[in-house]
């Protein structure tokens, strides 16, 4: 049953939960690569404080994009379907509006 | 001839430079190979921070740390001589006074 309010039932919540799982596994396993990608590469200081500043914006930018409330969800799932990280097929269990909201806000 | 506010003659400064330099070459490519080595071993995302704050660490430390004022030099030397950036011989072509204070600060 969908909360009045919210507009997500509890079981479109989980399956939210479920992708931003997956994608968060999936962007981290990426960073991960690139980080010891870039430090491979490192042969100068200035190699060493451009990785700072990237770890410094990634860290930022991680930390405020997995939002999982439901008032939000819609945009956080847009982003990460827009960058890669959540795939269109795995929008399948939610509903149809939310679907078609989703997408949609992916192509801006 | 030594400057007398400062008691550092300019070819005392030129060689307190040269100690800089190579102590701030041989720290650097120290730092290099480190996070190489701990980019490497990256296998999960508290790695990937752990990686962050001690870039953030680092940078905020050698920013402050290769002061070349005559005022400070001192105390810069005896700093790089413990951390064994500088070493002894090094200090060869300094006056005998400002060696001792800089070994005698190094060792506290």
């Amino acid at each position: 049953m969908q909360n009045k309010e919210t507009g997500w039932s509890e079981t479109e919540n989980n399956t939210a939960q479920e992708i931003l799982n997956r994608a968060y596994d999936r962007e981290i396993l990426a960073l991960m690569e690139k980080i010891r990608f870039q430090a491979s590469e490192i042969v100068e200081l200035d190699d060493i404080w451009r990785l700072h500043d990237f770890l410094s914006a990634k860290r930022h930018e991680i930390d405020g994009k997995y939002d999982n409330r439901s008032s939000v969800l819609i945009f956080v799932l847009a982003r990460l379907l827009k960058e890669g990280w959540v795939h269109l097929d795995e929008l399948k269990d939610l509903d149809k509006d939310k679907r078609a909201k989703i997408t949609s806000l992916a192509r801006m």
